[in-house]
C-alpha cells in the first residue's frame, strides 16, 4: 500500500469507527515515509480557558501513534494495533489549530518490528509524537507504546 | 462549597466549555470527600474494535484528575487548574461503560497542597485515576500531575 492508500484507509477507519475522531474533527494533513501529521481545529477541542483540552491533545497523539504503528505493519488487514502505554508532557497551552506529528520508525527499527511481527505474530513499537503551537514551538510531547497483533482466523 | 455544589459546578463547567466532554457524554457519577467518579457510555467512546478508544480513556481520566485538583483548591473562583503531565497504562480493553475513579488527596497531602497554594499562589498535585471494566477489574491506570494557579487580577 502506498501513502495515499494508507491515508484513505486511516481516514475511513477513524471516520467510520471512532466517533471521538469525528467529534475532534481530526484530519490527516500529511503522510509520507518519514511522518504522519494530524490536525484538528481548536473549536471542538477547546477547554474552559480557550486553549486545547488535554484530553484532545492525548487523543490526537494516540491516533497519530496508532496510525504510524498500523502503517509500520505494512498490512492493515492482517494486523490490529492496540495502545499499551501513553505518556504526555504538556509544556505550553495551544490556542491555535492542534497539530500532532508522529515520526515513522527509523529503517533499522522498522526492520526489527516487521521481523518480530513475521516471527511471532506480535511486535511492540514506541512512537514519539510532537504537538506544536501556532508559532511552531513545541507545546506537548507524547511517547506511546503500541502493540501490533496478527488477526487470528482465516 | 459542599460536594453537591462542586458536582454542579464541575458539570456546568465541562458542559459549557469543553465540547469533548459533551461528545464523550461524561457524567459525574459520584463526588464525596474520598473520590470523584466519572462515567461515559461506550457508544460515543468506542474504537474500531468495539472497545473503548484509548483517547477517550485518557480524556476521562484527565477530567477526573483535573476535577479532583480543582476541588482540592477549595475555591473554583480563585484558582485555575492545568494538566502538566499524564501517564496511562492500558491493561485490558473496556467493552462496557467507561468508569474512572480519582482519589482525593489524603488529609496530609491536601493540607500541604493548600498551604503551598496560600503561600505561593501555586501548587502541584499528583492524582491517581483508575479505570475499571464491566466486572470491576482494573482496565487502565492513570497518573496525572496538575498545577493549580491563583487567578491574577482583582
Amino acid at each position: 500500500m502506498d501513502s495515499d492508500t494508507w491515508r484513505r484507509r486511516l481516514a475511513s477507519l477513524w471516520q467510520s469507527s471512532i466517533p471521538l475522531a469525528t467529534a475532534m474533527q481530526v484530519e490527516i494533513r500529511r503522510l509520507d515515509p518519514q511522518r504522519l501529521q494530524l490536525a484538528a481545529p481548536p473549536g471542538p477541542n477547546r477547554n474552559h480557558m480557550g486553549s486545547a483540552f488535554g484530553g484532545s491533545l492525548q487523543g490526537l497523539a494516540t491516533l497519530a501513534g496508532w496510525g504510524v504503528t498500523l502503517v509500520a505493519t505494512g498490512d492493515a488487514e492482517r494486523y490490529r494495533v492496540v495502545v499499551r502505554d501513553a505518556h504526555m508532557r504538556f509544556d505550553a497551552p495551544v490556542f491555535s489549530e492542534l497539530v500532532a506529528e508522529a515520526r515513522m520508525p527509523a529503517p533499522a527499527a522498522l526492520t526489527a518490528f516487521r521481523d518480530a511481527l513475521a516471527r511471532r505474530g506480535r511486535a511492540r513499537l514506541t512512537v514519539n509524537v510532537e504537538i506544536r503551537g501556532a508559532d511552531d514551538a513545541p507545546a506537548a510531547r507524547f511517547a506511546g507504546e503500541f502493540v501490533a497483533l496478527e488477526v487470528s482466523g482465516g
